[in-house]
């Protein structure tokens, strides 16, 4: 039997010409499966459609975007997952639901290879071919663009000379990356980390500096899910959309920063990611309210684990998996409701309730009617500094 | 010979009033101490005669405001010390130096005890007598609010019945602390958390939703201190005001969360602190450039426990003074300009440069001239994979 | 209606008296609670009968040696609890449990307190008393020794002043505390850290230096729980029990260390935990055998939080309960069989065999028959190298 | 000019092919560079004969014991580096001091290229390769085994093909690396991890299980360095080397254990460090006596990472060198002398004493004389369960 080899195809120039490039490189046949998860752009028919004009020999076509959003999303919002305190991992987060449909597809159709469109130097291509060996470790992984030295330029000659129906337009100056959790951006002008971004870079932000009226939005959350906003329920997938859409306008969720790469060089990365940020910042304070102080400590360096964990490509790892097991069980009790502003670039949280708070006003209150019995606090003092304490009375005597 | 008690000594009613009542509740003499620490406010001629006509036997004055700025608030800077990822320790911070100021003036006066404000309730009782623990373990502590049921009805009605020139008007409806690093603003209104803060509730700070001009600046840092603004050089004092100014101005720096107090309640505050969330950015962004992916992912977690421990009082222990030495360390190469937007609430950085800069444009780009060995990639993946891929093996074959 | 008092009784003097103590101090009708963990000693229906003859009202004992090696005992083996990597927790693990019983008899006979026989300078007493106030936070606790003033001399004068049936004689000169995990001794001459204990002080264990025959044996365990030793299936209890004789038996378990208390001080404890220690010894290797990299590394910091949350009386808290989710996930696949040789004080793994192994044979050999492909190496070297090389690049300029 | 390659050179028959093997692959010259890390064996002049013999252009032998143990081993003992809780770092060690030779040989001889002698799939490639690139970013690595095919069985026939004065004996049946910090023992019958190791694989150490007399020793640490053993005065390197005498006659440091290799892979190993183990025992005792409670928790996520780093073969990068500092600030206080029975494959602590002791006799004792104020326990129980407290009475509400 004919090889077959399962390609990652989003309908571009670059994986449209592989799929010939692949065909004449390995003789194989190629599969092309595209994966929606919220990137916008063009139907999926037509996508399909041109893969098979393109020589595929089927092309599969998958509206993942619930899937990514509740299986995906859902568990980076739970652990408040910000890459370097900063990235709500956006990219990071499509690769592994990516890499189950192209597993998927392999096994129906046979492939023994799955093929991608990344070089050799970015985080995706480690989150692709870890991913597919963490799922299906037999499939080989090839990468046409780093493996088989599919320039740009190559690209554009062969889909000329093959005639495809693909538009050779100038490339974009930026290479982009986008999702429903959010829009990546970089290369071009942004090398020179100097520089500042223009307008021109960002499409799911509005300019925050444009004078608009603010908008105020609740989020109910129940066990670190988003539920509802304004009352109305809603799948994660409407969350992130509908404040992709509210907080986008008010120009939120606009990040700017040179990110440590797994692969060990910095680069400059500008995101945006209105929902992401939103949904995060109203979950976090909510935590706030919610989880023990001694839980909540802990959970932040299991959070930030987390983020390092799946940024690096590791979604599939036994690590991850414990560390999902602590996030949910930390997540038991974020139930209630945030009240935020959105307005000028800053989701703001202006309110919190909740049936789950920890928060007494009876024991916070300074008014009358305190139930905090302040005389305990002397012994509380003594012993809680007693180990400085001694340490200092050993450490002035020698000073 | 008389016992002697140092009161730590703000100027207001209550510790004013604090300084007869401790007299007649111990028999002991009095001596006010008042510590600048960039609060604002009356002149410290002023509070120092108050003290006197209060009836304390001496009154000392510091100014500790470049004290404060270069021991306590740069340690926190170099440290992006926020606690709960949120708060930059105003009040944690400040506490420290008002403490070394009262145990000198209690060895210089002979004093066996000092007194402080502070209600038994709060994180402040804990910083100041575990701090004054931890410089001088046989000075004991009085908290004449706590401890000798100081409250305020009674301290007006013992200011009126003593005649002490202290205005006894009608208490602000917040509890406020504050300093150059910032302000925080609790009680009242707030207690009820689902109430939003109010524009009355602001001093430092304008309404980031009223349309105005953006500013720029550039800071400089060499080994993670700010040494100038726009190139004209600053102390760090200098620096924190003038940001405190110009960011201020531009309503950067609010910050509303419910917090864990060390006493184990969680609290609603409302914080202002421009100059300190300014200048946290720029230098954490100049960390991004500047420091090695595994030292900047470690120095997360020590920074995170710099931060609580501080927040917990323990500013004089053992364990801080070793992660200041790993945090010294790590600013070493934190030199350079990072170019900021202050507009509408927000500190974005737009631009960063520095001769330790770890960025390298050359491994970066994706232009031509790159000299990234993209051939390598394929067996770091393999064998950075290796470890999931053969726990994989084993899962998939037992799922 | 009368008041009521639980008391954690244990049939010593100290508690007997306290039957009576608390009486007179409260009025109140006092339940006398004994909890078997494994301690030994005394049957439970002599305990009983003593408490009633000491003045208790209802006396009520609990067999919880299953309940305590399957919920305590198990959950510490898995988190291969030592504390300062050395204490398994033995005391620590003792206390929820005998506090499950002592809430539930509470609530059983309408007892509005719990007393225990704790002194106010150990951990005891505050793992008692959290452990109290977190299954039931509207009970109020007593320690007679603490808060009544009750003596040694005052008890014992009590006790022969009402004609108690409790033998006075000479206390030992240490304190101990036992149970089926473990036993603790202090206090005596031990104070002096710079003395070595001498034999008289073990009971768990003969003397290590004695020559005897060694003695091997194969622990099975199932996915973390240790199910059969040399094939026979076992409890845990059972598992406990048959290692502790035959581990102490060679003297295997003997600790010896300055210790770190909850309350500030440091103390010198001495432990014997021959079960303990073989059965962790095991797991861990086990774990070495079948849990992937980094979910081992990372289990290690869980680890070790775990067992100073347990030490310091956190049984019932919220992060000790998201801590146990990673656990339990963590031993997964923690299945297999360890053999330990028993000899000299010392329990070591000689050999380890399971069926979810991820030791690979073919992949670790030098033999022929490798599958290992080390081309891949260089590829991984230079980029698993790089984040260090560039600063390397930098530094070395500078240096 | 010729090129010039740097090749670390053990003297054995690999490193000694290499040389010709090199020179025919490369044209290159070769200059073997031997350094003594205290690996015991053949004079250093015989090595050094044997390299010009076998074709070197130069030979440079370093006795670089002292060096070893003061700049390597000794930054391990501070941080009680035990990798997986276990493994002393034997290996990982001394490839950053070599690694250091060879640089300085390749800087003098002008050489562009260092090889050794490593396979492709163990950790020493890696030390090896990303320590000289942190040392030296511009030279390049190569590895004859690994990179040229150069198998055991063509290196005889190449020795014998070119006379080399080498004995090409049958092989050891285990791999072994040692050094005066301890020796490691992989493959053979070893690799079948059920296998009990036998006698015939040790050589630092006597076997545990024969009957002898005792051995007490007293070692005395300033600042976290032996500086004596029974009162005379040692070096690092004196101390270590009679420790491996006098531990390793009572059978104490041996180690069996399956170890996770930074190639992803699990390997077994053997080892023998019984000075090591002894020194580390001790030292992390007189920490439990000296450090304070909160830095020394710290700093076993410290010393954890620690080891990691430098079993990763990061000895020369950014984080090791803060982690330094952290280490060094913690061992300030670590002095004194702590007595150690060696016996049976033990070394157990029997007694401490410390100018810088944090034990408090007074505090601890619960003789009369106690200063330890037990009224300040009750207040300070309930604060700090206050957090736990809260949330219990939420989650039983619900439950």
């Amino acid at each position: 039997m004919t090889e077959r080899v399962v390609l990652a195809y989003s309908g571009g120039l670059d994986t449209s010409v592989a799929i010939g490039w692949i065909a004449e490189e390995t003789g194989a046949e190629v599969i092309a499966v595209a994966v929606d998860v919220g990137q916008g752009g063009e139907d999926l028919d037509v996508i399909r459609n041109r893969a098979l004009a393109c020589g595929a020999v089927e092309a599969e076509v998958a509206d993942a975007r619930d899937e990514f959003a509740d299986e995906y999303c859902l568990p980076a919002l739970k652990a408040n997952a910000l890459y370097m305190d900063r990235y709500p991992l956006v990219s990071a987060l499509s690769r592994p639901v990516i890499v189950k449909h192209l597993v998927a597809a392999a096994r129906k159709h046979g492939a023994g290879t799955v093929a991608h469109g990344c070089t050799g130097k970015g985080n995706d291509q480690v989150r692709f071919e870890v991913g597919i060996s963490s799922l299906a470790p037999d499939l080989k992984c090839v990468a046409p663009v780093r493996d088989y030295a599919m320039t740009r330029d190559k690209a554009i000659a062969f889909c000329e000379s093959k005639n495809l129906p693909i538009a050779t337009t100038r490339k974009s100056p930026y290479s982009i990356d986008q999702n429903v959790f959010g829009r990546a951006v970089e290369t071009g002008f942004l090398e020179d980390i100097w520089n500042a971004p223009i307008e021109d870079v960002y499409e799911y932000t509005a300019d925050p500096a444009q004078p608009r009226e603010a908008d105020e939005v609740v989020v109910t959350f129940r066990q670190g899910v988003p539920v509802a906003l304004d009352g109305r329920p809603v799948t994660v997938l409407q969350a992130i959309e509908e404040l992709n859409r509210r907080a986008g306008a008010q120009g939120v969720g606009r990040l700017d920063m040179v990110e440590d790469r797994l692969v060990g060089i910095k680069s400059r990365e500008v995101y945006e990611a209105p929902g992401a940020i939103a949904l995060i910042t109203a979950h976090q304070e909510l935590e706030n309210v919610t989880v023990e102080r001694e839980l909540a400590r802990f959970k932040r360096t299991v959070d930030r684990r987390w983020g390092e964990l799946v940024y690096d490509g590791q979604w599939f790892s036994p690590l991850k998996r414990a560390l999902d097991g602590f996030v949910d069980e930390a997540n038991e009790h974020v139930s209630g409701d945030v009240r935020m502003t959105l307005h000028g670039g800053r989701a703001v949280v202006t309110g919190r309730r909740s049936q789950e708070s920890l928060y007494d006003f009876n024991l916070a209150t300074y008014d009358t009617g305190d139930t905090f019995d302040q005389s305990q606090a002397k012994g509380f003092i003594e012993i809680y500094g007693l180990s400085s304490k001694i340490a200092a009375r050993r450490d002035l005597h020698q000073g």
